[in-house]
């Protein structure tokens, strides 16, 4: 079987496995646990914010950071795809009051500055004022496209001179950085508050953290415990999340592999893959994505529906070269 | 004064004003101002519904329903330019926790049937169905624009074909049904809910009314006094609002004026008036609206700025022919 | 009929029926309604605040003030039986997202110094800390108890040492001043914010007031935007507000009633009537209170249901010392 | 270092540590991490239900039951020193806005049949209707207090009985059911929903399971994503999770350290024990809570202040009989 659904499949290595047989524990609610600490404090330089904190998935850590950016009945600004409208259960409204303005971020998912400009809602006696930004990077929807420094910065810079904070869902930031080659520190230049997902192509079995200055983490604390986030000796699962960060470079290997996958998928009558940038790959059916994807199924090989004719494959460390050649031969052979 | 900037700021005449002097009123937390339980009873026929509820304004009228109809969590659609999403100070978010989804209306605010395709969402592990679809006619923000009731017929029907309810902002519906030329309820025929003001063109001092099946209003009462919307001896109150009623026919004058006051101000350097469909006239500036405006000021007409260099004028019942010629001499005058 | 179910079912009088038709107005959404302004003033001194403002209901004022005082997430110090956490529909957990802390203030109401001390928690990573004391006056659960001033001062002083705003729930403070002889603004002098209904002993239509610094009252005129509780000509109603403020002494007569009616019922058989301080009089029953409100009802005298057992009975300017004794008469006839 | 703060503090034995390294893992928001499912299913075998979902802790196992059991308005019956009102941050409130009515539990935290039908609201237009009933068994704040399953039973008919359904904050309902000689499930006979943690006594690193219908946890699957509660490779802490059932009968120990550990404070001087029913040991103390705990610090004994002169002190499997005796020599020491 190969597994392309999401690079969340992807099952710990025997050095994550044997990270966890060793962690040395505490209790983190007491702020005790030194292995959830070290990988805040690690993730907190890698990011080069202040103050990292742990939490158990990528979606609490972008609605803590929603509800600590923001007061109640507020407006946030937000890509029309992006994960936080389209798969938190509209958890802006529900856990933070926020009224949400998306923005068409085109085919990259790239919000522009005028866009921040032309969004922004200034405070008044009829209207809630703006009060987030919210970046993606990779842009998931948009098949991991990898947004460029520059352009995080500029729109983080035109949401500073109005006064609103500005927070980056970097679940695959590491994709992004790798593809662009700059550091991870790079992306988060301009943005206040970093959630990243240890979980997907870093291949950690669970967790993610949300990184930014000293008062942001504190106030988060608060909010994950609010949330029912604060877990006890969770360095038994930090601890693999820490070797998980030593598979940054590794990623660009995803990412050959995407581009062997999609190069293979083009060629074939009725399909029309998407330049990947990183480790996703969106493919064109002419039949219809549930139907294709059936008959994918038959020969092992899984994606994901991502709209009534379009596909989704994601590559990652459980998948090979040989396995994603594989698949285009199985693909290819579907069509006799 | 010309104040042509809202048909809200209109006087009550000496008939409303005797009404209230006169009114036969009750307790209406206990349902007994016979005044009140009139005129619901009165626009629940006019709109075509089984019940009605009196509320103090548009905005709860609005914010009830969209509780009403929805679960927590939800999505509700909604046209981009519309009044509950931009003047209500994110209360669908605050009051109903519900994620809003913009559909873009075009240049007459018209949502389609496609759209509503379009912008429903099915309700799964990570997406907040949709909930509610919610019109607005006449739309104010696209300057009064009186959308057919086929075009609300056919959102209304595409959403329920989905299962979504409908509700409808009707603040100036009485001028939509004019200028289309139909009774009131012919508008509200797929619609489940409508709320519609009384004191807009129809000119009553205070308050607005929102309509429904007898089981929405049932849940709707207990909503408003949620939101401490119940008052007592409302009569004094609901008494011109019975008068108002009276008043829809003599809408179309308005819709006169407004055309005169349109066509005379196109006619003038730098100003560029759409052609009004009922009583409200955006006009574009060569000068920024605010400056514009405030030079209109100095020959004591009044508008309102509806972007940066467009204006927003509104004829009603305090303003007469001769007024909104006026208005245009004055302004007229502005250019030397 | 001799309705003493509420002091909220009080008639208008002619001069406030006139007040309401001559009443100039404006559009009070534009802050432009000259007798809404003058109302608002008015109440402002009369209560010892720099600012008022006119709301539609007393429920829709306390609910306003919770918000404003508070983060979502804080405590509310409550007196147990008080009308803010018994009849309001949990509007400080739905409106302001306020976990409540009943505090018992036995059988008078009354929260002291102590209690609001035991009663207060401090912030911290596991709970949500007190942000607003609500006391009530005069307190309506315990039969019109006219707390006294010291007895304010005192709590709000304990709250106000440990950093907690105060809003005092005055929907009938006008009856407690006149019990205690004071001036209505010596029972706000340790209060941060007042709401007092117009519609009650006061005798308006309807309408009440939120009293407060300009800072609070700013932030209040958002929040009842948000709540839907902004009227166009308010005047309208305002006008009989303003009327109502001078009806404060008269309230001694509704008092002098209210001992008149519970020294009669006292004396009859299976009545066991509390010796009322202000306008309302409870009575326990040996029958069930529904049953013997329907005798009560026979005979065209009013009262409402107030526990199993128990029966409130109110007096108001639509009640005279004449209709109290009529009222005891026929209640003492039902007995044989 | 003798750790009595917590049971949350203990480290993961071997076997847990091999477990997890060992554990058969997937992606568990597919629904597909074959451990946490086994985990799940004997949770809801040994509760007594039909199925069971793994949550990162108790608090949002709590929060998540209130959200699926009520509507938004509702109010909750809780004991008033449950954890769910005193250390979750307002959570009914702010999750699920839902007002709080407090029981007092007395001495032994117990809620009676009485006090639900005091207690309980029936929804009318101004009072939002009881929603739910939440027990905690063992009542954490009391003591560790062991409530018998006919007390949990009754409560629970009594809120049968008028509809209302019964979540059991089980944190620790193994302690109380080993306390109780019975088996879990006879503790959860007549509640609706139980949480458990297999990170307090039972040793588990992380993690709570939240029990009841199919239903029920079709929908808490939901609320859970809503929550960022999902996690992906879950099975890393599934794993010792199921190693920490196996733990139940073990927690006998504990309480009998407990009962030793109480026995010889109580005779010490200043300080007055309660009888301990599981592992917890509450301490009165003449001194200070916090100085007290101080002077136990310095000589390496730690627990936590519980009141200003009360100090909680909990058993554990990292303390063993000898720890306990030594723990109170060295406080008997401190006293010279």
């Amino acid at each position: 079987m190969i597994d392309l659904r999401s690079d969340t499949v992807t099952r710990p290595s025997d050095a994550m496995r044997e990270a966890a047989s060793d962690a040395e524990v505490g209790d983190d609610v007491y702020g005790e646990d030194p292995t959830v600490n070290e990988l805040e404090s690690r993730v907190a330089d890698l990011l080069g914010y202040e103050a990292a904190l742990y939490v158990p998935s990528g979606t609490m850590g972008n609605q803590i950071a929603a509800r600590v950016h923001t007061d109640r009945g507020q407006e946030a600004l937000v890509e029309r795809e992006s994960h936080v409208y389209k798969w938190e259960l509209g958890g802006f409204a529900q856990h933070a009051q926020l009224q949400v303005r998306p923005v068409d971020g085109g085919e990259r998912g790239t919000v522009t500055p005028e866009q921040v400009r032309e969004g922004y809602v200034e405070a008044d006696d009829h209207r809630a004022g703006t009060g987030l930004l919210c970046l993606e990077n990779t842009h998931n929807s948009k098949g991991g496209v990898a947004i460029a420094p520059e352009e995080l910065d500029a729109a983080a810079e035109a949401a500073h001179e109005l006064g609103v904070p500005v927070h980056l869902d970097g679940a695959r930031l590491a994709n992004a950085a790798v593809a662009r080659d700059v550091p991870l520190s790079r992306m988060t230049r301009e943005v206040d508050s970093t959630m990243t997902c240890l979980s997907k192509g870093l291949g950690a079995p669970v967790g993610s953290v949300l990184a930014g200055s000293e008062d942001f983490v504190e106030a988060a604390h608060r909010v994950r415990k609010l949330f029912g986030g604060g877990m006890r000796q969770a360095g038994i699962i930090a601890a693999p999340g820490i070797r998980a960060l030593e598979n940054v470079d590794r990623l660009a290997e995803d990412h050959g592999n995407a581009r062997v996958l999609a190069d293979g998928l083009d060629e074939l009558d009725g399909l029309d893959a998407h330049d990947p940038e990183t480790n996703i790959v969106l493919v064109e059916t002419d039949d219809p994505a549930e139907a294709f994807l059936e008959r994918c199924g038959e020969v092992d090989v899984h994606g994901v529906p991502f709209g009534e004719y379009v596909v989704r494959f994601v590559t990652h460390w459980d998948v090979s070269r040989a396995d994603v050649e594989t698949a285009v031969e199985r693909i290819a052979g579907l069509e006799d």
